[in-house]
């Protein structure tokens, strides 16, 4: 049995579950802050981390449960194809330990505080870290390395915003697109045109809803709205 | 606090800390065997396996002290500049958690003895392994990753066999040249040319010098004898 403290905890965008980008790549205007807990919340500890683009963070899933099976059913499979939790990134796992590559867009030191600025995240908000290592490309990228299960990043759904949606910040709208796109709900649920899905994304509700045109599949976000507790 | 139990031990070539390569790609011809532990020695917790060719182990540096301080003095960068341990892949760090690319040769599954067969290792015999995870190529290999600090694999040293050492199996031959031509010892030593090191590895006791010629170091594998116990 080996025990680990967190070293840092991620403060993100992405405020539950439900709609965090499946790999950290496929959202990378999602932002994060990862602040260095006591006593690693010091400028030795990320020292040299300016020649440094990228950073594997190794993570708790702490809100997943504790695995129950050995054999998992990916979303990228269609959600009803089961295989072994070995062969899946799935964040039910017997050891509950997560493994993302994210950018590192700055280091800020500041008496005390010391952070990590993120971007391309997969990450829940209060995500314990366990470990930051630097990405050695020549390393960490078998030039040979093939997975048939997963060869490449997923087709993506159209997004598009209602019209009475108002004005939204670009940065906002690019977000958006980006976490919607994947199509956040079980990949196995056939959406019925009048249902509305809702996450919370900062500190808003998203929602949107699924409308099928000339025989293609597609997302309208239809509401933006601030977060008003338990919704 | 996070406690988590081995899922699989690692049977390696390498049988101590000193010698083993500093990356895994480094040493392709290192071999292992990754043995599933119960309940996870099941064909269940591997199928799909078949379709993935390289593997993320999350393991415990098991053999590694307590980190004592947030810097450390990696060998790439000749031993004497020291980083912060987050900038660092050192195995002494804050949660000694170890994490490595390795190819998939094999999946053998037989009554209750479910292993993987590794290549490309970085890892000492009797790792406990806490988590797999298949290589997702699209995912784990940004594009536009830099890190300065370790742009390329290192330089290697010539190796050469001493004449009198007799005859070596090719693909001994192979791994001994790709673990001693990323020069084991540490960075800041310089080698006396009477001195001689040895490592051991698989059940053998593994012996080289150093030696400058045309003002290039070089490394002659002088011994290749069976281990004899505590040398």
């Amino acid at each position: 049995m080996y025990q680990f403290e967190p070293v840092g905890i991620v403060h993100s965008c992405f405020k539950e579950k439900f709609g965090v980008p499946r790999q950290p790549s496929l959202a990378p205007s999602a932002l994060a802050r990862l602040e260095l807990l006591p006593p690693f919340n010091s400028a030795d500890a990320v020292a040299g981390l300016e020649h440094v683009s990228h950073l594997w963070l190794q993570f708790v899933f702490h809100q997943s449960p504790a695995a129950s099976s050995l054999k998992v059913r990916p979303p990228r499979l269609g959600g009803n194809q089961r295989i072994g939790v070995f062969a899946s990134r799935s964040p039910v796992r017997p050891n509950p330990i997560g493994l993302s590559v994210v950018k590192l867009d700055r280091v800020s030191i500041d008496a005390g505080d010391v952070s990590l600025w993120l971007s391309g995240v997969d990450l829940i908000d209060g995500t314990p870290v366990l470990d930051i290592k630097p990405y050695l490309p020549y390393a960490d990228s078998p030039a040979n390395a093939v997975n048939k299960l997963a060869a490449s990043a997923p087709e993506w759904l159209t997004v598009r915003f209602a019209d009475d949606l108002g004005e939204l910040d670009s940065n906002l709208r690019r977000l958006i697109v980006e976490v919607l796109q994947q199509d956040p709900k079980p990949a196995y649920q056939r959406p019925l045109p009048e249902r509305i899905y809702g996450m919370r994304l900062h500190d808003h509700n998203l929602q949107w809803r699924y409308k099928c045109e000339a025989e293609q599949w597609l997302i309208e976000v239809v509401a933006w709205q601030p977060w008003r507790g338990d919704e």
